[in-house]
């Protein structure tokens, strides 16, 4: 394939799996969760969140050069941020705290789904294991994340009035912050990935990282909506 | 804790945790499931008894007297055989044969839930991360699976035209085997778990393996019974 064509192979996988097109996803955006439902997405969501750095540190501790860290870092700076309450962690506990969750709760990732922590680990697993190349690929769902953002942030606020623009100031840095690391993550993969042993690794990692976030959706809807069953030990209403 | 008490602390969590409990479960027990979700069950469960192998031997590696390896490599010998054709995975593939399923499809591993991928990698990074002792107390759900395999085996061969005695053929040994493995285990946990942080550990492990075979049914049951969606590129009834 040509670079072209890699990428629109790639946005093809968007197109059919990523995770603006599962059930929970529309249910979110679309009002038709109850305020427990969200806490649970939140707090549920918040460990992935909380692993992204853990995930960008292992990736940054095998790339090669200078120029490729300084670029990988600006991931870190995003998520850990500066200074004591910066960063989109911390803006991620804006919001679970925006949900009436119990900080100490989402912090202590006592009361999440088992499946959330297992395809979370998968994700970190993967990146730390697998080639650079497919590694730097595995973020590729960056490229669809703008579209899903604005989405949430306008579905959420219109339909939920337990949600206010504060609580969803995780989302506006990322309006700006994913298309600038997808453009460089897709730039190295078009010019990296050069054989068809190359590319198919390629995509499959972007396969994966949707199954990653798609499993995640599963487990909550399962747990929360359809049929609703709480495994023992996670999140219950009360 | 006494041993006793230790021992009472961990079949409790066998009592309230356990997927014997399991909708999935009980459905597939008591003839409520069709052939294509009986198939989806032993496609899936194909990868946790695949990997158990390389789950025993990544422990076996760290164990460190020839007296505690000789133990743990009568698992390997359970399910690796001594021959080609014999041996655990082998007689899973029988069953799998026996229901129908393509034996290439489900040595690929292709048609998988990513969920059951994610949480059977949590297992066996688990046991290769983590204490001996965690490791091995990871092990004893199979202080109860002699009575779920009794309960399988009588229900399936009563409530399903498609499923014979051969085709069960995986489950006949495993009722002296999972008692001796987990009677050393037991015993081994019981002699090392001292203090309070261990035995708190060992009763953590169990936690976590419960909930591995725990997601491993909510994926199944989420994908093809309540609500019944099927993740992108994982098995479709056809």
């Amino acid at each position: 394939m040509s670079p072209d064509q890699l990428e629109a192979a790639l946005r093809q996988i968007g197109a059919e799996r990523y995770h603006n097109l599962h059930p929970f996803h529309r249910a979110l955006h679309d009002g038709r969760l109850d305020r427990i439902q969200v806490q649970a997405w939140a707090l549920n969501r918040y460990y992935y969140q909380s692993r992204i750095p853990a995930k960008d540190a292992t990736l940054l501790a095998r790339l090669p050069t200078p120029e490729l860290r300084r670029e990988w870092r600006l991931r870190l700076i995003d998520h850990d941020g500066d200074a004591p309450g910066t960063g989109g962690v911390t803006r991620w506990l804006a919001l679970t705290d925006g949900l009436g969750l119990d900080r100490d709760l989402v912090v202590s990732l006592d009361a999440l789904l088992p499946a959330t922590r297992f395809a979370v680990d998968a994700y970190v697993s993967f990146v730390r294991e697998r080639s650079i190349l497919e590694a730097i690929a595995s973020s590729l769902t960056e490229l669809f994340s703008s579209s899903i953002i604005s989405e949430r942030v306008a579905g959420m606020l219109r339909h939920y009035d337990f949600v206010s623009p504060e609580t969803l100031s995780y989302f506006t840095p990322r309006l700006l912050q994913a298309p600038r690391d997808s453009d460089f993550a897709l730039a190295y993969v078009r010019e990296h990935a050069r054989t068809s042993e190359q590319q198919a690794a390629v995509l499959d990692a972007l396969r994966f990282k949707c199954s990653v976030l798609w499993s995640m959706l599963d487990a909550l809807e399962h747990a929360y909506v359809t049929p609703g069953h709480v495994p023992p030990g996670a999140f219950r209403p009360t």
